[in-house]
């Protein structure tokens, strides 16, 4: 089945914002196995988003229309929609309660009567309850083809699309269709897709793609079947395979577990602290870390050492390590590991130190960063030559810290699984 | 004159990247007045892409595609859209050399046949140099509507557009379009509406538009005139208006500058260093300030003192203030401030304390944060109440603590201007 995105708002158009609407339903649209070829964005305009849905409607099966739900005048992607699908226009009294409901909680005492235009649906339409808004989501079918309306805001169309939306869409599907992320880090994209070619070559269903992501690259495996045990069984034997290929550069096979979430996991695990020791990086290696919520069990305390007097003082890198080799080096890589163990008492630390521009010299050569992992009594140090601008090159620094960090635990308490 | 942009790329209906091209490319086009009723995406699909630019030349002036510029087989977008508007392809020799060159530079050696594909252009069309990538960008002219042509990559578009396609709009524009920006922080968005209604409500030319951003308001106003003088002239009491009305709120009228490069700025202004010291915003805020090229001038050391024990140690924040007030107080934000200005005799600490979530509890209201400042021996501090999720929620204080740092200098410098 084909399904088209039409996004309505002048915001779009303007710039204020992008299209992460249109992004985030391609993506959930690929895992179901439903085919995108195209998206549209008009503002809130009449004339302009009746020609859109009619050309729509011919083209595609289905067609999802986010934003242009809510209470003022300019919101017309409802009154429109049903106009051209021949739907007449009701009070939903279960709607009109909830919004009643929604107003109480959040305390608002002064709703005005446009409010009340949300409650009013297309008569024979499927309501999704939205739980984080006033806007319901509807969906429509006319002759064949199927609508489907939701708000704007992401916080309020992300949860009705994977609680409401995607179950009906899975119910109209004539196939099942299952898919199973392998998410890989230190490895690049290019030498991923030589390593899983014969793979791809061979493919018919299940499906292998690869992305592309920061220092990462997920591969995501998806099978048709008539009923999702099938679906499943066919993705097994696909992920296993893909699992021995990749081996430890596998961080996880769960969609919504992260780098970060990984590494504090095996921490907590094992029952282990870690401190950061930040030149280049600057905070955001710690900062990844403690946005994992409950971070704060294994992370106690991190350094910035931006300076070498900073290095020096703080994590006791010597002079003549700094003197002979360079803040940049694999020498004061370690020895900004072992200092940030030492002063802090925790297990491990991390250390990142590099080049990140915007210069670009033979003396600071842009991109050459050393990470290093102190562990166990033992230290760790990779070598690595990112590309990029500045906030790249941190950011790829970033990834690969984490992803030492995950495997140096991995390594050394093997024996303590 | 109306811009359609229509962007292809199967990356983009597979969801894979958001499109951020058209909404560079929407803000760009609103800066010069020139109106987006439609952007469009399709894949590297001849029919799709044909019936797209046909609607296109149909209801819009300009067209301006994206992406598909490549040397693969799939890469169809000068190829359709040259045959549509009926141009010839043919090979150009400054292209071809400069591809050449090109190659030469990053010393690759394997240049293959399709290489040479992108060194064709259709007849007559003006080819526009890419200083970033190989495929040059285009504009092709005919029948009273213009094609341009761009390179998807944004490192490619960016550029490009900036320097050769918008002096282009700007020369086929009948009026000259100037704006100027007005970047606020410290005040909401609604409430910032309200401070200049009467200036918009009032408006025909300039306009003024307002934009909200995490922490932040940014004020655009844009004015029409025969020539840029008189664009100038108009934007000028409307731009001294706002300044005074939003007066320190104001942090920069310059496009290209943001928060922290105005707080270097400021800092190297006034030979100062700054040392800061992070809870809940965990690194986040020093890797603020570090990704402002040369920030090494002032920020030389950090710390993050996410548990009670590193604030002590680390920081010197009492037994006593922690026991009474909590590690999130006004009390440990001073101490924490003070704390990091003694420990690295720097001349400016800035301390958060707060919590992040994803709890919320009568103990540990989600959302509640201090900021604190240690200047000239003195130490201020805010109390702030964010809503959102625990990434939004540290974000915000992030924002807040360098406008907090902002202010600060400005007060105490004041007399040092």
């Amino acid at each position: 089945m084909v399904v088209e995105i039409l996004a309505v708002g002048t915001e779009l158009l303007l710039g204020n914002i992008a299209n992460t609407n249109a992004q985030y339903l391609s993506q959930k649209c690929a895992t179901l196995g439903l085919s995108v070829y195209h998206h549209t964005v008009v503002g809130d305009n009449e004339k302009r988003m009746t020609d859109a849905i009619k050309r729509a409607m011919k083209r595609s099966d289905i067609i999802i229309l986010t934003g242009g739900l809510g209470p003022t005048e300019d919101d017309i992607t409802k009154e429109v929609c049903s106009k051209v699908m021949g739907f007449e226009l009701v009070e939903d009294a279960h709607t009109k309660k909830r919004i009643a409901e929604h107003f109480k909680a959040s305390g608002r005492k002064n709703v005005t009567e446009n409010n009340w235009k949300q409650a009013v649906v297309p008569q024979g339409a499927k309501v999704l309850d939205n739980h984080n808004g006033t806007a319901p989501g509807l969906i429509l079918e006319a002759e064949g083809k199927t609508a489907i309306l939701l708000p704007g805001p992401p916080n309020e169309l992300k949860p009705l699309f994977a609680e409401q939306v995607a179950p009906y869409l899975r119910s109209i599907q004539p196939e099942t269709i299952c898919s199973q992320i392998v998410k890989v880090c230190g490895i690049g994209e290019s030498r991923a897709e030589t390593m899983v070619l014969d793979m791809i070559d061979a493919q018919t269903n299940p499906t292998i793609a690869t992305y592309a992501k920061t220092g990462e690259v997920h591969l995501r495996v998806t099978a048709k079947a008539e009923n999702e045990e099938q679906a499943k069984k066919l993705l097994k034997p696909v992920v296993k395979e893909l699992k021995k290929r990749f081996d430890i550069n596998v961080y996880t096979t769960n969609e919504d577990e992260n780098l970060e979430d990984v590494v504090v996991k095996l921490m907590k695990k094992h029952g282990l602290t870690v401190t950061t020791a930040e030149s280049m990086t600057g905070g955001m290696l710690a900062g990844k870390i403690i946005n994992v919520a409950g971070a704060s069990e294994c992370f106690k305390e991190g350094f910035i050492t931006y300076s070498n007097k900073a290095k020096k003082k703080t994590l006791d890198v010597s002079k003549a390590t700094l003197k002979k080799y360079g803040a940049v080096s694999e020498q004061t890589a370690k020895e900004m590991a072992k200092g940030g163990v030492f002063a802090t008492d925790s297990d491990i630390c991390v250390a990142v130190t590099g080049f990140a521009g915007p210069e670009n010299t033979a003396e600071e050569p842009k991109g050459l960063v050393y990470i290093s992992c102190y562990i166990k009594d033992k230290v760790f140090v990779k070598e690595f030559h990112f590309t990029g601008n500045r906030m790249k090159i941190r950011e790829q620094a970033v990834v690969q810290a984490l992803d030492l960090l995950r495997r140096c635990i991995i390594e050394n308490y093997k024996s303590e699984k």
